[in-house]
């Protein structure tokens, strides 16, 4: 089975690419030292997860409790949470958790680390917790770093809990001086700092240049989108992820409609681009797609030398990996234009 | 069960709301001599399809061919895709489908009309051609009303084929002399008019006032969102459907972060609305929900007299419920509070 024998819209990862960019970004870590912990947000695949363990992470990055319990019942072996997993259910299923995987969780509070705390105690299992620092990005994180040595300090003397470390999104320069004042007060207090974790794909291969950060999650780079290809993490040739979308309609000379609409593509901007399309095509670099509905594409095609014809396959490269992946049920993987399998993107909408 | 039970974030549909909804425009149809056609994008549901077959809706409306055999598997005896069906291999499941229900497909070119025509005698079925009107949106559909009568002849004339009416979307003022002219066209080549079809739930009680009308389509009008509240569809209380999320994160006084971002109430804009929000919050009215990333939702609570607090369930309004939809595997339908069925949601990513 080839590529065009599949029903569009279609999402395709090439296996060799991804496999290329596993290698790339742990050679890149292994050169400095680092340690190198992907995020499987991005492929929300335990078989890719299991490529990037085998070529040497330290263990996974989740996003979501319910996306760890996939990768933990797929035997992927060591997994951080890198958000905070609040209430008691929450708290019983991360504790039940800990059981099967190394498990560390990061939260910028305490009424999170005493949840976790009870109820791991309760299971007779065992939490490594991180403090999420604020270092300037004003999402999740701990203001300042004397509340980080605070949280540090008050999860550690918790029962079944180890403060572990610090996490920050994303790695920027601002993140040293912050860090560096944690490690002083940790260090005054007696309470060993643990793993510094850093994340993001933007700028990962500068991780090195801010001393204090340790570890690294990524995800990304494992596939690459048009922001990559903007932040400089990797060129076109380096996104494995494409999306094949049919010409349904040719209403006019200088607009094609395509099967791939928001529920495909998603409304992401494209970041760090100059223009607004909603995606790159391969086949025709001058095509704009300048409008998405629910199920239709619209495209200008008044700048293209040669215009795609109604019933044509075109390829586009999405503005957002990690969104669009999460629009579909399969993906399919393949070595060239061979079909290697048609995979249910196990994570797909594990929100909880 | 409870509600209050179920892990967030958590789409909750009320049934008692959508079988209110789906009374209140059947009524409206019948009232008014109109043939109703729900569009299930919205809900992608057989449970719910069947609730509005039930209440009188002569058929359904699906945007795309696997969404149709979706419903088709499950019972519904009459379906339209209004959406171009283009390739040998989707032409072939269509006429699949044809011997199974009662098929109509809405196209712009004789390429499709072909192509179905083909499949369709191939497999002995028979396949009932719309010919789609761009009156005025610029997205799929024939440019003239002499391009819809030389359409409408043409794919009358293929084998397994019949024209069988005019679809457009919206339903706006301009079809009513676009219509008309096709109308006199059909009647002097002696082809009959068929139905007459519009679309879309902003102004779907107003259809009755163009006459040239026979059939409508809505398929927000079922759940509501804010865009239905904005465009006077129905009021708040008309919303079925809601995303209850959790706090999992007050870092400072004026903002909480909670466990809704982009993966769950996408980045629609409220149509309509003079604010940018991501959606209503029930609870908290001055609640701004002003930046999502992918997991993460923040509001900006300053202006609220007072504020949920950390571990807070709180309910959103999506601003898109078609686009909320199809984020989720599954929902919760409820009666009051209590949990009738977590149901998967059948259609999610039928994309192809």
């Amino acid at each position: 089975m080839t590529i065009d024998d599949l029903a569009t819209p279609l999402l395709t990862v090439d296996m060799d690419i991804v496999a290329a960019n596993i290698s790339r970004l742990q050679s890149y870590a292994d050169r400095h030292g680092l340690r190198n912990r992907p995020h499987v947000k991005t492929h929300k695949l335990p078989l890719i997860a299991h490529m990037q363990m085998r070529a040497g992470a330290v263990g996974i990055a989740c996003q979501k409790l319910s996306e760890a319990e996939i990768m933990a019942s797929a035997g992927i072996p060591d997994i951080q949470i890198v958000y905070p997993v609040i209430g008691r259910q929450k708290a019983r299923r991360a504790a039940s958790l800990a059981g099967l995987v190394r498990l560390s969780i990061a939260a910028d509070s305490l009424e999170v680390a005493k949840g976790l705390s009870h109820a791991a105690a309760s299971h007779g299992t065992h939490i490594d917790f991180y403090v999420d620092c604020d270092t300037g990005w004003k999402r999740t994180g701990v203001q300042t770093p004397a509340d980080a040595i605070a949280l540090a300090d008050a999860s550690h003397r918790l029962p079944a809990l180890s403060f572990a470390g610090l996490m920050t999104y994303p790695t920027s320069p601002a993140v040293g001086p912050w860090f560096r004042e944690v490690f002083a007060g940790l260090e005054r207090i007696g309470l060993s700092r643990g793993v510094a974790c850093g994340g993001g794909t933007p700028g990962v291969l500068e991780t090195h240049n801010i001393a204090e950060i340790d570890e690294f999650r990524a995800g990304t780079y494992v596939y690459g989108d048009r922001s990559t290809i903007n932040n400089g993490t990797g060129p076109l040739e380096s996104c494995a992820l494409r999306m094949r979308t049919t010409v349904v309609s040719a209403p006019t000379e200088d607009r094609v409609i395509v099967d791939a609409g928001t529920k495909a593509l998603t409304t992401e901007p494209p970041e760090g681009s100059s223009d607004e399309r909603f995606g790159y095509v391969v086949e025709y670099p001058d095509a704009d797609i300048f409008l998405l509905e629910e199920e239709h594409g619209h495209i200008d095609v008044s700048k293209c030398a040669s215009k795609p014809s109604l019933g044509e396959t075109i390829t586009v490269i999405p503005n957002n990996a990690n969104a669009a992946v999460n629009m579909f049920n399969t993906v399919a993987l393949h070595c060239s234009t061979l079909i290697q399998a048609i995979s249910p993107i196990a994570a797909r909408g594990a929100l909880e």
